[in-house]
């Protein structure tokens, strides 16, 4: 099979929403007047992002899922993406699999495959996303205010859990089913589209957690030029990180990444639609601290505990 | 130096036309009424695409202006492109020369840089550009009709020949001008933009030449549903190229690739028109040849002579 074969084959599925689909040297797309355009880049790379002999299907929803994520943390409907593979082999098997992951997700957001370019080369997946926000309404990292509430979707920390797990198992004493839990929030993150979306006008700016909160609020108050305090005890933890003593719960909800949930603020009069919008969209909205006028972010915990030094976000090259 | 710096020192620079640019979740572009998005990826892979130890500067250049070419090819105005970038090692010397290459292309087209990701990895670079075109007027591959004129720009084969050069030194005859025409033709692309904007309403189809004229032109053959034939006598040689014996300088030209030269078609009574154009871009275009509506690339050489199976495109994977 050719390259050429394989994207036929794997990465052509029907684009109705597109101009002009794949096979062109371009893609056309239509902009609605009233609506600005979000887009994203992000890259996935082998024995960096994910270990080489992850599930395919995973990888494939993987890598369009954090993509999706960037569109939710701005409000943006998903729209569209493009597709460059670099592959070390052509693997019919690994690219079904991997093609269907993809595709499942993005049927189910309704966002068109609409080009990209395939290669030879150590594994690597990258993807830009297109979405449509109305005029004003994207939800920015800079319009976070003083005063504001700052909340959490779902937990945090199950990710980071998980690879943990994965590196050294011997050492976790977790159930099949706690371990089933904790390779889905690793493997198969769900963006938070439909919260996105429901938080124009109610938040005042928001973000997604890829690099864990401690790594990815300070870009947030930077962004708004202000502080935040954030209590530790509030961080939402799931049942499983739950099993664990406090401080090392906390450093893992603090500090791990991959979670892709959704970090906002919101002024406090908002706090009845937020907690609606979480009831009517069944996602956990957990209030974890408020936007200061000190600058930084500070940690507090009533039972006294502090734990500061492993609270950074994940740096690829560190 | 961590991840986060080399991005804010190497990959920020001013995005007056970006309603948003680097550092949120996405960033923000308007596109105006009237105006359809095209939309490009390509992924270069170290090894593959270039030499590890490629000058980054020109590499910078490259990797922008393979993408720009599909721009080109489209007909559509260049506006912004995101950047996804897998690096082995923070190496500043090499990120200041890679980023130089890159910038002074991308300005030198007022192409912003609103986006993109960066992650330790094997040497990939990962572009995805946007351009404008107004709405119905981009240069398709699927608009060719039975007796258009087939026409490539400048000249082909050179990057090809500079690749072989470059591979096997010792076999290679050329002076040193020569060699630095073949180097430059290699790793410093002109993408054609501005004969694609001229192009539009002249040309029938359009599109690159990245894979070699004998692999790409078929793709635009089966979009349009027809043939051609071309005369390889006709093809545009360099004079580097020209001193080669015939049959290997057809070789090279219509089965070399990396060339981002544009291959398009148009009507007979568009003649004029184009040899106008070339003139007032100062680019050659070159009538090679016509589109028939017999099925197949054919090609015809009135010394008799024939060069037939080397005359396949370049395949990632063969």
């Amino acid at each position: 099979m050719t390259e050429f074969d394989a994207i036929q084959r794997f990465f052509r599925w029907p684009t109705p929403t597109a101009s002009l689909g794949p096979g062109d040297d371009c893609a056309l797309w239509e902009v609605p007047a009233g609506q600005q355009l979000a887009i994203s880049s992000d890259m996935l790379v082998s024995g960096r992002h994910f270990f080489a002999d992850t599930d395919p299907e995973g990888l494939g929803h993987k890598a369009l899922a954090v993509n999706l994520s960037d569109l939710a943390a701005m409000g943006a409907r998903p729209q569209a993406f493009t597709l460059a593979l670099a592959l070390p082999e052509l693997n019919t098997d690994w690219l079904a699999a991997f093609s269907r992951g993809m595709r499942r997700l993005a049927e189910a957001h309704h966002c068109a495959l609409i080009g990209g370019d395939t290669t030879a080369g150590p594994l690597n997946i990258s993807i830009t996303v297109l979405g449509h926000v109305p005029q004003g309404q994207a939800l920015r990292r800079d319009g976070a205010q003083v005063g504001d509430d700052i909340y959490v979707s779902g937990s945090i920390g199950d990710a980071r859990l998980a690879l943990q797990h994965a590196l050294q198992p011997p050492l976790s004493p977790w159930s099949d089913a706690d371990q089933a839990y904790l390779r889905q929030r690793l493997e198969r993150p769900s963006p938070r589209v439909d919260l996105g979306l429901a938080l124009r006008g109610v938040a005042t700016a928001a973000m997604d957690l890829s690099d864990g909160l401690a790594g990815d609020l300070p870009h947030l108050l930077k962004a708004s030029a202000c502080g935040a305090q954030v209590d530790l005890e509030a961080l939402p933890l799931s049942t499983v990180l739950r099993q664990l003593p406090a401080p090392e719960a906390w450093t893992l909800a603090a500090s791990g990444g991959d979670d892709y949930e959704l970090l906002f603020t919101a002024p406090a009069h908002q706090r009845a639609a937020v907690a609606a919008l979480g009831r009517q969209l069944d996602v956990p909205l957990t209030r974890i601290g408020h936007i200061t006028s000190t600058p930084g972010l500070h940690w507090q915990s009533a039972s006294g505990l502090q734990a500061t030094s492993p609270l950074q976000g994940f740096d690829h090259f560190a």
